[in-house]
């Protein structure tokens, strides 16, 4: 472990050498030296090899997810509460990670060649000649030099490793925008003030006090001798960043099931959900930053700065390698101190940078999320459920991707997508849509957790590069409890100096206790593990999950009712700690909010929701008279047809007065909602449930038969109409039956 | 094109050159030369750039997606019904196509490196040596010379470019699957004989038809120089296999939407969905034939017979590598004759090998279905629709997964897997998730289907090798039709022999004019596109799909009327054809099948159903009684209760009776069905449809505090019983409500 395999990073070497003409060296990995055998393993029947191999292997991941469905059942069935499903799709990939590692020995297939060139640069395409024909190679990575070594070994656990960018690209957008999808919004547009506060200011000082822990711990690490590389003030930061990631899954499932208080479900999802976001974008500002001062130091360190670091033990399996250089390894050696370049002017510019990328991820985020609405508004997809879901997928797909073309953080963008598009997009879905999308997230989140938990297991044991360090680990599992309590303690001291509703003492011990990590630390620490530094990173990062999950996760019914906190809430009642503000009180919720958000909730109500949804006061109503013709092509039908219904019949008032009423009670805009909302939405909720379907195919069957063209009665515009009923009471992606319609 | 880029489908160079020592070549694709620019694009920035140039490409092909679904809507609203959705997404294809070819010059990004090499293998995995560090390159494929010559222009090009096996593995699958799992098994199970002749023999018919008359052409061009390159007897029978695949897709989309009669609609999907199995196994057993015979000649070839075959006119790009061995190039060269080694015993063997992978794959995908079914038979994970639709949706998967695995055909066995999950494990899904993996498969089916339609208009522009020879695709598309006439108009006489249900002239030109090419054909053509006979395949081959879905997708609505073939005719009642067949004559139909049916029938609804289901009679009942405690264990509670609950109330024998009958009606085994069957059945549920969703959450409610174990009542095995009451009447995958239940 006394060498730094750099590069990847993009480290330069110090000098270029000479381009043509060069010397290659080539050699064979593991060739038995019969060049017969390699005659006779044909390039085609490697590639069948190949694809066999790599669909046992997605079928070892499979076979995990099912045995994990399975036991999960067994589980809930059971109501065993001590161990959440992700603990348990972690059991399992831990033990097939034991399997293979000591288990299974795959004879190594002879395919492996390694060529060396001169030549300073890994271009990502590769075109081979081999003796007149071309072939295309695509650059995987780097791998460590272990690794070269061990190829033998090793073949099986590096098939089973997936490239890192396949948590990032693949399996996080669906986890991210469905946990935006599923937000409780009324609670949670009720807590923005603190949860902001806890997803910004906590992570932010819970990233700088984990890093300044670690950092001492490094230094004293470094003194004591126990530190086999490099670790730099950056790496302690960029450690502070991804530790500082809670998961939003694994803890608040339990809460959701125990139906625990919903501000504490509240604050908690929230803050998990935007932290992440938070924790991505510090942490890529952080590399970038780590980048450009490695660019630097490089260019001043010389190339005999701290000799070659060259694995000692391990010259055997370059003996045929002629012309390594050795020289580009150590390019980056910093010029004496730790600090790495860290510096004021640095600090306040990344500052910029992660406002501009996090301002930027969120705009476009949202921007997609009203460009679906607009087209789900004003087409009338709806009444083909399956085009209108597909486009559906793909608007909120296509988020992520725009973000990442333009540089931007993807799964930010799309987490505010998710929350855009349930907060008005959903809106506009049919009622089968809105099923079959809150379905399809809902599947495709749990795919997505259970295989990020499953391979997290699997890659305790199959990772090749671990450096479990006692030292670091201790330190870190202190610097991460110091800075979770350093995020909670004070800002909800703070918070409660302005808040109505206090967070008790005791909320605040289970908001500290449900400070678990997962998936998105996971995927922020195997993005790259290139150094010393990240693998220690890694391997550490790996145990804080696995403890945060089994200890915290399994340990949460206990807290609980240790800490003798109510269960069994319904999430739509208030909390008996916010019971105060029943309902005739709701109004005060908006004037306990900060005006800004009063100002977005009055501007959200008059102007977005009747923009982008059928719902809401038309927009004749709410803008001024210049803009007449335009509110009157972009206000639809229906908001003028529903308000002419809702006066035409009286029979089934009490139902649209009751989802009127629970309209307003969500965004808080309660213009005349009575004072008896809460009640009186969930009596009707029970009576209406029967009808609902049928009422909606009805309703439906309208809209159908209705037509596209926007048909513009002349009637003047009427007051401000606080009264519209629904054509289709949708019922929400999360768990809160009709409530977002406004 | 005088020349012939082999390699890919593995031919042996004729000798190998010793490995080591050896002299690499190494040039550089449009380096401008100066290395500082090479040195300041560093690994890093490439890898972004390559991510971004990724998520940007992949974003062209979502926008294009948006589109076509939002111009499919207009076309579905307007009621346009002259091109289908998939023609829809093939124009935008082609057009996004020219605008990438002509409109858009990406400058080089420098970074292609082609090393020459003279070791006579391209290894799965390349690890280079760069000055000392190690990076791991996979391999994508070979590259056309061309390609090599073009890189700087076609950089975005070949950056749209998708691995032909993302067809294979990722597209085909979920299409396929849909295809089985929605199959209206009724009207298939009557025709099966049919539907296995036109499939099999059909197929077979129309590959050797195709084949020879290609074969003809070739040997004209060959004799008037028309042909660039080789063209052997193998290569005309793979091109028979991939066009004999017709496509279940566009014209069926059009039959099920205009309702046109059941039992034509039967063959055609039926037909459609088998011979792509037929037609994949097909291929791939005449693929490997050709690579034993190339392989052979190869063997007998000398290096310099017929010359190397070199581009002459492309030195150029060639000008720096200095050690390159043409010798391998033409290292396969038929010794004379071109029929290609095809000889009766490799015909004969084929033939073996061609059944052993088909029954295979058949096989797997049964197990697997069968597996699931017991799965979701003896837990109750019915409790939890997310977890039941999560396990259905791998336990599908992971047939593909299983099959490629094993060296079956993953895309066949996913099919026969679709099939029986609908026929069995479908009914012991709870309703929530049958709506759920229903609509799942059909999103997925959607997606994937228009992104090959797009993605096929895109290729016709942005691939790169196109081989378009005007005698080769008239010959092509004039075989094309005359094998399809070969297929149907003999078959047809052959069946209507047996058939008591002639298929009439009518249906049998409506037949012939349906055969559309699609996504099957496509995937097989793209799959190898290194060889000029492959190229020249490949281009013709997206032509014919052009033509077929463009003008007969189009047509087939004038067709229809043109040749007066009824439509609106409702799929639940039989058809005015075969009105012969009404409700007290069903149980004709079982008589009217063949024993081998008859017999599998029976099977199956006394074993095969008690034991994958919840319905059907008792194990205990079927089963002799020496298999009484086994039988006792794997019949289901609820097959007694349900029995007991028929006897208890008769309050509700109507529904009961018609639901009974109904399943009779499905699998036409109708011990007890009364004559009235169709028409009480259909009478019914109209009236139950209100009722069924509140039934179901009483039955399901019922099962989830029962808890899991199995309850086996003591009571003695009853006769036969022929009625049996659901307890949750599943809404079918196909769109043929209630009828899968035996």
């Amino acid at each position: 472990m006394g060498f730094t395999p750099r590069g990847f990073l993009g480290d330069k070497p110090a000098k270029a050498p000479p381009l043509f003409p060069f010397l290659l060296t080539f050699l064979l990995v593991g060739s038995r030296g019969d060049s017969n055998a390699m005659d006779n393993v044909s390039t085609e029947r490697l590639a069948e090899e190949s694809h066999r191999q790599d669909s046992a292997n997605l079928l070892i991941f499979i076979t995990l997810l099912t045995l994990t469905i399975l036991t999960i059942w067994l589980f809930k069935h059971r109501r065993f509460r001590f161990l959440h499903e992700t603990g348990l799709a972690m059991i399992y990939g831990v033990l097939v990670g034991v399997i293979l590692r000591f288990g299974v020995h795959v004879p190594q297939n002879m395919s492996d060649v390694i060529l060396g060139c001169a030549v300073n640069n890994s271009p990502a395409t590769l075109l081979v000649n081999v003796s007149g024909r071309f072939y295309e190679y695509t650059l995987k990575g780097e791998v460590g030099r272990g690794k070269g070594h061990q190829v033998q070994d090793d073949e099986m656990l590096r098939k089973v490793t997936f490239d890192p960018e396949v948590f990032f690209n693949i399996l996080l957008p669906p986890i991210i925008f469905h946990a935006g999808y599923s937000l409780k919004r009324r609670h949670f547009f009720r807590n923005i003030g603190s949860i902001l506060a806890y997803a910004f200011v906590g992570t932010v000082i819970s990233c700088f006090v984990i890093g300044l822990i670690m950092y001492g711990f490094v230094s004293f690490m470094k003194a004591v001798g126990q530190l086999g590389g490099d670790f730099f003030f950056t790496d302690c930061l960029f450690f502070g960043a991804i530790v500082s990631a809670t998961d939003p899954v694994t803890v608040l499932a339990i809460f959701n099931e125990l139906k625990v208080d919903v501000d504490l479900y509240a604050l908690l999802f929230g803050e998990s959900v935007l932290n992440d976001a938070v924790a991505i974008v510090l942490s890529s500002v952080l590399l970038r930053l780590e980048k450009q001062g490695r660019r630097g130091a490089g260019a001043v360190s010389s190339p005999g700065d701290g000799g070659p670091v060259w694995p000692q033990g391990e010259e055997g399996w370059l003996a045929e390698n002629q012309t390594f250089a050795p020289r580009s390894i150590v390019a980056y050696q910093p010029a004496g101190d730790n600090s790495h370049s860290f510096e004021a002017m640095a600090m306040l510019k990344s500052f910029g940078v992660f406002l501009g990328v996090f301002s930027g991820s969120f705009a476009l985020g949202v921007a997609t999320g009203f460009m679906t609405a607009l087209v789900t508004k004003f087409t009338k997809l709806r009444d083909f459920p399956l085009l209108e879901t597909a486009l559906f997928f793909l608007m909120s797909w296509s988020t992520f991707l725009l973000a990442e073309a333009c540089g931007f953080t993807g799964v930010v963008a799309v987490l505010f997508c998710g929350i855009t598009q349930a907060h008005y997009t959903f809106n506009n879905l049919s009622p089968d849509s809105q099923d079959r999308t809150k379905q399809l997230f809902e599947l495709l989140n749990f795919l997505a957790e259970n295989f990020i938990f499953s391979y997290m297991g699997l890659t305790l044991f199959s990772f090749q590069s671990h450096v479990f360090n006692p030292l670091f680990i201790f330190g870190a599992f202190l610097a991460v409890f110091l800075g979770r309590a350093a995020n909670i303690y004070p800002l909800s001291f703070l918070l409660n100096l302005g808040r109505k509703n206090k967070i008790g003492s005791k909320f605040q011990h289970v908001m500290m206790f449900a400070g678990l990590r997962g998936a998105m630390t996971f995927a922020l620490s195997i993005r790259d593990t290139a150094t010393y530094a990240r693998q220690m990173m890694f391997s550490t990062t790996l145990l804080i999950v696995f403890f945060t999950v089994w200890i915290c996760g399994g340990g949460t019914t206990p807290m609980l009712s240790f800490m003798s906190i109510p269960v069994g809430v319904d999430s739509d009642q208030d909390s008996p700690n916010s019971a105060v503000l029943d309902g005739s009180q709701r109004r005060d919720t908006k004037h306990e909010s900060a005006w800004p958000f009063r100002i977005w909730y009055n501007f959200d109500h008059n102007y977005l929701k009747p923009l982008l949804t059928h719902s809401g006061p038309p927009l004749t109503a709410t803008l001024p008279t210049c803009c007449g013709p335009l509110a009157r092509c972009l206000t639809s039908p229906q908001a003028y047809e529903n308000e002419g219904r809702l006066f035409d019949d009286d029979s089934d008032s009490i139902l649209n007065d009751a989802t009127v009423s629970s309209m307003y009670a969500d965004v808080t805009v309660s213009t005349d909602a009575s004072g008896r909302t809460v009640n009186r939405s969930s009596g009707t909720r029970g009576l209406s449930d029967d009808c609902v379907d049928h009422d909606l195919a009805l309703a439906e069957h309208e809209v159908a038969i209705r037509g596209t063209r926007l048909v513009l009665p002349v009637d003047d515009p009427v007051e401000p109409p606080t009264t519209v009923t629904l054509p289709s009471p949708p019922s929400p992606p999360g768990s809160e039956p009709r409530r977002q319609r406004l």
